[in-house]
């Protein structure tokens, strides 16, 4: 009997019948993420309901040697969650419950299974705010947050997952559970564990529970767009708004490529401005209109502003966060998205861009790169739409737009990821942003942490 | 020839005399830190210039399996860097320059050895600011501030040395340079390495470099002295606060016994306040008075503020925030300290209080507990002046007082170190706050990148 048949049979002991799916039972949504980079059919997938039962799993798992697949919600990007045929997945679903909101604590108990949408309810309905905010909120987990250290539009002001996460259970490849349960701000007792899970994408650990940190709601926010000379004057006004009024809630960098095919997608919506710039920023910042207004009139004065329009209105704010947020919308639904997620230092990314476009642009002159990104964080996504290109070339393409973009992050020092993680996608290119002695401590934290290498394997790099 | 004179024998190959101490040679301020747990002379001191030959160094004590203390400005009080007579201790004296400070990125890069102090300046200069502040910041080094996760009165509002660090660099055990120099915000390229090495006490590896994120410098601040019927009223100020106008920039909390005492010490303060109350809180808010006024003015309709002052001057601020710093300042000019640092959920530090000044006061009449703490954080600190007891009973008196005060921390799930960390001086309760699981996480880790248990020994915990 394969190890795979084994491990079902045993799990059989103590999950009932609805708590395995297999064969023809598994929903599709176990077959790939996001990326939609490739579909397979899992062996099994088993649902836990309690902690126990997770750690029963991992136990024989590991005794077996049998690989096991965490998946959360799967809109991931990177692969990170897509078993193999002979693999099997454990999903979380029916660990989703809050435990406890602590108002004066101000955070929130819950299992890794719960949506990112359901605790960002929660936390609202107590007069609280999670502010970690993806476009997946209504699917992905608490759990998948934490592997991937998510990101998101909000990071500028309130940090990535790792900054909200207090403590956590988590059950290692072993079946020994780990209890980090903590609640408190600071606690200096020994080493910070939990900071191991946190970006590692399941493959270190299964987070069961989670303590998350709320944050008070925000206060009112204005909406505005900016038009700029050159990249490093869009720096300048957050520096400056940072300085003067506070950081924005979120800080969204355009180049006019993209502004301008964004307008163009839009139905009856004429340019805010009135003509096209090199360079655009949305944000939403607290504050009133008339602080906001002065700090652009200065900037308006040496030149580093070349126009501007703040929001009047709720509708008006969404008709400019529309410019920022048409031209992926659109390409995921109508065209063949190949997307990046890199990070350099923030002064360097307008530089990075101007390099980044014409080798592309040199080598496939048929492709439009489209450069946007969440500049406050030191991220800049590219964004290509490749539906025209031949069916038979496509593989080649990615393969060359990969070399060609990493090899330019490498050159200024960033990194391949900065918010999607590595998964399976990005990890023949992980050693362009980590050296030869860093790649061989992660390799010897999974070798510790599990040993029989059946957590997640080969995924982030290829398990010894 | 024993190990560390072979050791020192080897190092003399790339070191210069000036930067080997031994004997008499060595200044006393290796010998102890703010603890005065303990004064030993160690063997030697070395003093490298670089990261590489802080490398050599270490692969040579790997090699003769000799112990290795990394020191900074000793400004700890767990103990965490005296070095036994056989060690031999490793201070970054010498590697303190500031290589950048990056105006766009808002980081700077620095070397280990920096004090704390000449970083904050030096952002201060880039009208920068480098957040994290604790009171030996004339003498204490960013190296021993990482290795310990600093904290201070303004975790409350920018968090603790752990949010600061965006990269580092760090030598192992064996001698192995990771560079993990990031600048970025977000980095989700493989594990997040860097983690282990903050908080882990020098017991992990050594930092050599690190980069530290700066914030913008802080705007005007209005200081405030509440008095509360009750604790958590002094928590629901704090929520108030942060809704309606935004997080202190400090927000500390003392009861009634420490606010009197702080006063009958102050030549010619007279109570600012119209009578006293069960408990207090001084804090630090950006925003005008105006607007504090009115927040306060709805907290005193319902009762849950009884009195408040607001400091119109420099000078009045400083005043109160005196009647915070007189307490610890005097009993350690004058008297014997006695510290504790604990954290737990917010909520329950108000019945943590009552629990353990009722046990401490029934088990020694004689002594005086004094509750106060950064509230915001989780941290509660007491204090104790041991000078009037009897010198035969202060180690029992000590060890008694420990064991209560760990022992209700214990009760309500909290830690024992909040930001002072383990050192030698609560190895011993270490297991009240971790369990055994965590514990041998913990050893693995030690293992891994310690196999010879060199660095640091048996600080945190004891070596296998």
């Amino acid at each position: 009997m394969s190890t795979q048949h084994q491990a079902i049979a045993r799990c059989r002991e103590f999950l009932a019948d609805h708590q395995i799916a297999m064969g023809e039972a598994i929903n599709i949504r176990h077959y790939t993420d996001w990326s939609n980079y490739k579909h397979i059919q899992p062996f099994a997938v088993v649902f836990p309901k309690t902690t126990e039962q997770v750690s029963k799993i991992l136990a024989i798992c590991n005794e077996l040697k049998q690989p096991i697949v965490p998946q959360g919600g799967m809109t991931g990007v990177a692969g990170a969650g897509i078993a193999e045929a002979n693999e099997i997945v454990i999903a979380l679903d029916k660990m989703n419950q809050i435990e406890e909101i602590d108002p004066y604590a101000s955070t929130m108990t819950v299992e890794a299974g719960l949506t990112l949408e359901e605790a960002q309810n929660a936390a609202r309905a107590a007069d609280l705010y999670f502010p970690v905010d993806v476009g997946g909120r209504g699917s992905c987990q608490i759990g998948g947050n934490i592997a991937t250290n998510a990101g998101g539009l909000s990071v500028i002001r309130y940090g990535m997952m790792r900054d909200h996460v207090l403590g956590m259970e988590v059950v290692l490849a072993d079946g020994r559970v780990l209890n980090l349960m903590n609640k408190m701000i600071k606690n200096n007792a020994g080493y910070d564990l939990k900071q191991n899970f946190i970006g590692a994408e399941g493959t270190l650990g299964i987070v069961t529970r989670a303590v998350l940190k709320l944050s008070p709601q925000p206060k009112e926010l204005t909406t505005c767009l900016c038009a700029f000379p050159d990249y490093l004057s869009a720096v300048k006004l957050l520096r400056h708004l940072q300085k003067r009024l506070t950081t924005p809630n979120a800080f969204e960098v355009m180049w006019d490529e993209y502004y301008q095919l964004s307008l163009s997608w839009m139905q009856n919506h004429a340019n805010p401005l009135s003509q096209h710039y090199p360079i655009y920023a949305v944000f939403d910042v607290e504050g009133s209109a008339e602080d906001l207004e002065n700090i652009l009139a200065e900037l308006f004065e040496t030149g580093e502003i070349l126009d501007a329009v703040i929001a009047q209105t709720q509708a008006q704010a969404h008709q400019l966060w529309l410019i920022r947020e048409t031209v992926p919308a659109e390409i995921s639904s109508t065209g063949r998205p190949l997307c990046f997620d890199v990070s350099m230092p923030i002064g360097q990314l307008g530089e990075f861009k101007a390099i980044c476009q014409d080798r592309i642009a040199k080598q496939y002159p048929q492709l439009a790169s489209l450069f946007f990104g969440h500049i406050g964080d030191s991220n800049m996504h590219i964004i290509l739409d490749l539906k025209d290109q031949e069916e038979q070339v496509i593989d080649d393409l990615i393969h060359g737009l990969d070399e060609i973009v990493y090899d330019v992050v490498r050159q200024f020092k960033g990194s391949i990821s900065a918010e999607h993680g590595i998964g399976l996608l990005k990890r023949d290119y992980l050693h362009y942003s980590v050296d030869e002695n860093a790649l061989n401590v992660m390799k010897q934290l999974k070798q510790l942490f599990d040993p029989n290498g059946i957590l997640n394997p080969h995924k982030v790099f290829k398990s010894i």
